[in-house]
């Protein structure tokens, strides 16, 4: 039987390690990080656990034999919230715990290593996985200067050798949302359908650097006005092939040479769009692609674009996913919804592996990324329960 | 009669302080910029002038007597062409020597000081004509924190006495047209009508930061998404307000926390607008406003706007325009043009002390501020001619 109230102090204790007002300062391999994750250990064995360390610094507890895999990761941003990944990691833990004490089901519990991209994003999981080498991880570099080769040397003697994944019968992993869907709409959980693809490229736009008090606007090459003109013009078109589910954003604009007085000669801006369905994302390219195009033939701008990054799509498994539908309407009846997640999880890594499921529980005010993040006690427990159900474990 | 190699001479000889490949390194106060105007006191001395820097570092040569003011500025951008400034100060030179050794008419020179802005923009003839106090001046700063007071020590006993104004029957400026209008229609001369007066503000939108991936597009308070918004509106509703030569421009635009992966929470941005109509100035003053609130209540984005700074449009004088406008026709038949300056130029504060006109002639390519700046000889030897001649010296 779980057991909210110490999952709940196992969760506080958790947010003492970088602890700072609200927030957590636990990015990976700092030593609140490793020291999280020896504590994390102890729990583990207590729990009944076989404790293993990989080369990055996954953290796994093991149950024996065959087992069904739950956690999330323990690292956080720079200004990170208390809840982003750790709620995973600690309502997997009380789950195991549970199970052990109640003499099963095989509940394991992995805390994945750098999710928030110190190096990257999700390193800890694309290595277990085999989606990156641990020689390509460790040549990755930190906004410091300092390669993952390096930082892992943090880990000090805790490795052990990899981790096989055959005894895993599937992985779900419970996350706060980071949006406002489901606090805007008054529910308590979200099963997630599919962890929505993303692109993203860096685009460069190369006019005529101009006095702006000399030159006439018909004998102007304006690059901000090129960038402002394939804005409105993307926005309008996007609408004919978007869901409400798809997102598209410019969120980084770097103006050259940036001067009141100056018209703009260059400008590079970032363009990222996200959506759960593949052609979709090609659709979106498309129409992206044909619109810069269009806007800088008739403004006479220059047009470089970086290559394309991105990945695809994870659909959920059926079976895990109607697990946590049924579930979650024990639990809260009326109170849930499918959805996509529009951000990206370790999931979409281990479903290299195994079927995979995801859940949601709010987001107050859909923050995420900053030190107000936070949940209500209620829905968090909402959470562990839901989880606790779709494991087999008495909620 | 004015001497064109001579006046070309001299003008190759004042590049050459400060000199970086074909543009000109020569900030006011800057060794070079000093060691440039020893020599033009040498050269006013040797043209029968009698030399006087004022506290500010203003350089006179004076004629006896009643006198027409001739001149510009000879320091430079941080990375300046050769052109801007000097060509006005040098056929000054040119037409006061010749005026000289013809025994009249009276011409009086002046290099202007700081006109391109280490300490805010035509800074020497602002206090010269009472614009700015001096203490006012020598309290500006620059971009590396020295102050003007501490800068103009480099004068290190050069200044003599404030220059009285009331000799001087009028001023008129010579000037490269630092746009594109009279190169691309083939012309060399443009008879300057009023230099324009412009307003300027930094406006601040707030919204929401958001993740990226997770907040739907229903749900964003997207700040660059209110600036691009603004700026289509904008555009579309100045045209029923502008002519031809009014500007507007967003030269600078600070998007915060500019990264890919996250809704901008706030963006900060320049709006500058220029004419030559007062009214005008206000009527645009007047949509700007308007559709800034606009797009902030519709799309929920927080409004702040820094205090509008800008100057007055400075109508030329009549007398001295018709004088220009006539030499002009002599000199250049058909091949000239009235219009406005869409700079600011030091003549705009010497109106307020007695009648000013300008000339241009055309800046290749409409560069200037910039290596890069260049006009041709003939052209150089077309504005010497005309200035000549509008100040009744034989060209």
């Amino acid at each position: 039987m779980i057991d909210a109230s110490r999952f709940l102090s196992d969760l506080h204790h958790l947010r003492s390690f970088g602890a700072q007002g609200a927030g957590v300062i636990r990015p990976a391999y700092s030593p609140p990080d490793i020291a999280a994750r020896d504590w994390l250990a102890g729990r583990m064995r207590t729990a009944g656990l076989k404790v293993q360390f990989d080369a990055m610094g996954n953290l796994f507890g093991l149950a024996e034999g065959p087992s069904l895999l739950l956690g999330s990761h323990s690292d956080t941003q720079p200004t990170g919230g208390w809840l982003d990944g750790a709620l995973g990691v600690i309502a997997a833990l009380e789950i195991a715990r549970a199970a052990h004490e109640a003499g099963g089901p095989a509940i394991s519990v992995v805390s994945f290593q750098d999710e928030e991209g110190r190096f990257g994003g999700t390193t800890g999981s694309a290595v277990w996985t085999g989606l990156m080498t641990l020689a390509e991880a460790d040549a990755a570099v930190d906004t410091d200067g300092i390669t993952l080769a390096d930082a892992r040397r943090a880990l000090d003697g805790r490795a052990g050798p990899d981790v096989d994944p055959a005894p895993f019968t599937g992985f779900i992993e419970l996350h706060i949302e980071q949006g406002p869907s489901l606090d805007v709409a008054g529910e308590q959980i979200g099963v997630v359908t599919d962890i929505v693809g993303y692109r993203q490229t860096t685009v460069t736009l190369t006019g005529q650097q101009n006095h702006a008090g000399t030159t006439p606007m018909a004998l102007r090459r304006d690059t901000f006005q090129g960038l402002s003109a394939f804005n409105t013009r993307l926005n309008d078109r996007l609408r004919n092939v978007v869901t409400p589910q798809s997102v598209w954003t410019i969120g980084h604009v770097a103006v050259a040479p940036n001067a009141s007085s100056i018209v703009p000669g260059q400008v590079r801006f970032s363009m990222q769009w996200r959506d759960g369905n593949k052609d979709r994302l090609d659709r979106m390219q498309g129409v992206i692609e044909t619109t810069l195009a269009e806007v800088c033939a008739e403004m006479g701008l220059g047009l470089a674009m970086e290559p394309i990054l991105g990945l695809d799509p994870v659909a959920m498994d059926e079976g895990l996913r109607a697990r946590l539908a049924t579930a979650a309407e024990a639990v809260a009846p009326g109170r849930w919804r499918q959805m996509p997640s529009g951000a990206l999880h370790d999931a979409a890594n281990v479903a290299r592996l195994m079927p995979v499921a995801m859940l949601f529980v709010p987001s107050i005010g859909g923050i995420s990324h900053a030190f107000e993040e936070d949940t209500t006690e209620e829905d968090l427990i909402v959470g562990l329960k839901v989880l606790a159900r779709a494991a087999g474990v008495s909620a």
